[in-house]
């Protein structure tokens, strides 16, 4: 059977949280790794509903903490599908933070989780491809190749040599 | 003043942890949030014992997660400093899962946090350089520059063509 | 100073949510209370985005909850402001739950809920009047008056020959 | 079989509780949503003790929040069942604050809970009719037939000029 | 300033709690160590209404866990202070649990927690003398210096030839 | 089958954690019973490994709390098996905090918790034998005897004339 296409909208999940004094650290900052645990949360449901079955996060790209999220602040999560591979499904996330007295409004850093669909025997099954839509997610996706090559390499499982679409992505990276 | 080094062994931080029903998913697998979560904690400890201080993740390098770890399970969690850059430090983590009845011990993951040791205005303070003893130790010392290439070039914050350590990386990757 | 007019767009939040084990009873159903608790932050949120401050809960109105909500399944909860009043929000909150697996998807309750915005000495203060956009939106706008009456008569400080608006709130629900 | 009636102190249920950080706002007081949770989970008990069986929520009355209780306060949850119908169990639910050090005890919210009782196979039962005491159990019994034609005018399932006893409640309100 | 004596009932807490699943062993048991801490919360609170003041936990008697509580007990903790020495306070709590469905009602277990109440600048204070009333009472307030002799040498503070006490403690024991 | 004895050194558990928030009292110590659920799951967790089995708190011997935990600070417990009886294991359990800018680090409390291992029905079995190793553990080893003594004396089940072994106890005690 065929799997139908979905658009990156159809699986689109936003999480809205408030930091809480037990997530922050000293310095009244929420700690990193409750920033990766809400992640990994918001995108496995984003992925989860692109393939109409449960997931299981596989691996999480570098995260950068670029900016501070303080203690009060809201803190909104929005997850979407870039592309799939056969069984495993590429997601984007970016968190963004406010502080609503001020309306101070940032983004915080964004990330690519990696997720295996599986069947109801725990086993990977197909899952539909992407259809992008927007030119964001239209680059997302034409650049999700280049990302699984850097995945693989780092993980020992390919060789740099063999990567030919990471040259691109390094080139494309070097002109920002 | 001139900081004495410290070894990786004087900040090696161990934690153990159980698996509980709201930290698995519908496989009664642990989640990888919350396996991201533990090691950023395990680390960040880890971190503030080498600096002295109170210190903030600036980074995760990418996680691979090969080995899902279930409910019930006794978790490991292992993390030592590996090297020290002015404000910064990298530490190096292991997550390790034992079924007990059984005996089965195995690997989950492993993975790079750094980190950016704060004074007590919460600005960025030179922390002490890493000694690293074991050959291990060394090991990860020495490669601790490609790694932070790699990062900035993921980042955007440094050109392909200037990191001439990644090129060994990827030298030593392809050997493996 | 008068305070610039919001839509309920402005202030609409959304947050997702997985029924996990320790929020549900022995039918591994989700509490009612678990879902109050949501509804109260989600809307809490909006009534604060409206605000520009904080707020408080006032009131919640009469909820029913009609579909019981399964252990996984993921909750997403939509909070949107419908009038304010000097220094009153009045917010509408809808909870749906869907089951990934079978693709069900089902609303499970809706309620109101009340806030007073705080200045920073913590007294009431005044906020920026809602202006309804969809229709919808106005009806929920032209209705919360005829509530306001019931949960002043309700709570004792209204006497119902003066609720005036409450007759046609009466002459409305009997049509359904 | 008939079930053998019971008084409502046979499932009165005492919940003593401290207010923690992570369940208090920016002003450091306790979260609307928290004390509705807690409420659920006292009146959820003393439905449970009267019926001896599980039972789940199917409306809360409208709450007013009075009184904010501060961090470190303790609250008191007092639940009591005060009429039973067929299937359905009333309960009401009292919460006072205490901060212990200045010995300032206060009253913060009230409210009624609705319950079904479940036999195993998860279908209602017909539980134990209430037989009141005090005069304070006797007046709450027999206004908890206006209470309930409120709830079903609200919930759309009953038409106002049918809820020949809520003119009398509307009486008794106007009277206070 | 002569402090005031207080009965038993003036400070008696009552909990009531549901066994949840993260709160349980691979059994479905309650955790012996989550037992200790909803004994340490009633306790303290019991002790700090007798003082009127903030308390901390010095020390906790042997406990011993004979019956096991299943996951979805309901749990009902019944602390109150059994006499005072000058500045520390001892209190005795008493753990019962109830499986509703089967009305099977059991003690779990007991013991006494002591505290030292402190004033606002975190000095030990003296707190008023306890009046026991019932025959329980008033057994409990005489045998507390047997218990706080053995509790003294145990902690290798008093030499067993000086606990006159403690000797008609195993006698009293012993007749059991 | 004979069960091959195992050193105490084979099942020691390090936990390391952080003092938060919500496990601290106004004075922001780490309150009594949240150490109490610590050292039960470090000391369970070294318990099972020994027996290889599933384990059951049994008992706890009275703990004293001699320095108080700041919040912040980081707690390092480590447990370790000191003698088993036949289907019981007690474990003896240190607690250590340490607060990092400062460096000051100092031990906290102790115990002795005991355990019964299960087998796979949830019936007690037979567990592997200690071999104690460095001469602490030996101390340990040889006392345990005494500790049982008075386990069983202060539970009612032994008559103190019988406890043959509490009074050499009590002659150690009293030199210390």
């Amino acid at each position: 059977m065929e799997l139908k296409g979905k658009t990156p909208s159809e699986s689109k999940t936003i999480m809205t949280e408030m930091v809480l004094p037990n997530d922050t650290n000293h310095l009244h900052n929420l700690r990193g790794g409750k920033i990766l645990h809400w992640m990994d949360i918001a995108t496995a449901i984003a992925a989860s509903k692109h393939a109409g079955a449960i997931v299981v996060t596989v691996s999480v790209d570098q995260v950068s903490f670029v900016n501070p999220i303080k203690l009060g602040d809201v803190v909104t999560i929005i997850a979407k599908v870039t592309r799939s591979f056969n069984t495993s499904i590429e997601t984007h996330v970016e968190v963004w933070a406010e502080n609503i007295p001020t309306q101070n409004k940032y983004k915080c850093n964004e990330a690519y989780y990696s997720f295996v669909a599986l069947d109801s025997n725990g086993k990977p099954r197909k899952t539909a491809t992407v259809i992008p839509e927007s030119d964001e997610e239209i680059e997302q996706y034409e650049k999700a190749l280049k990302r699984r090559q850097l995945r693989l390499i780092i993980a020992g499982r390919m060789k740099p040599e063999e990567a030919d679409e990471l040259k691109s992505l390094f080139t494309v990276n070097q002109k920002k």
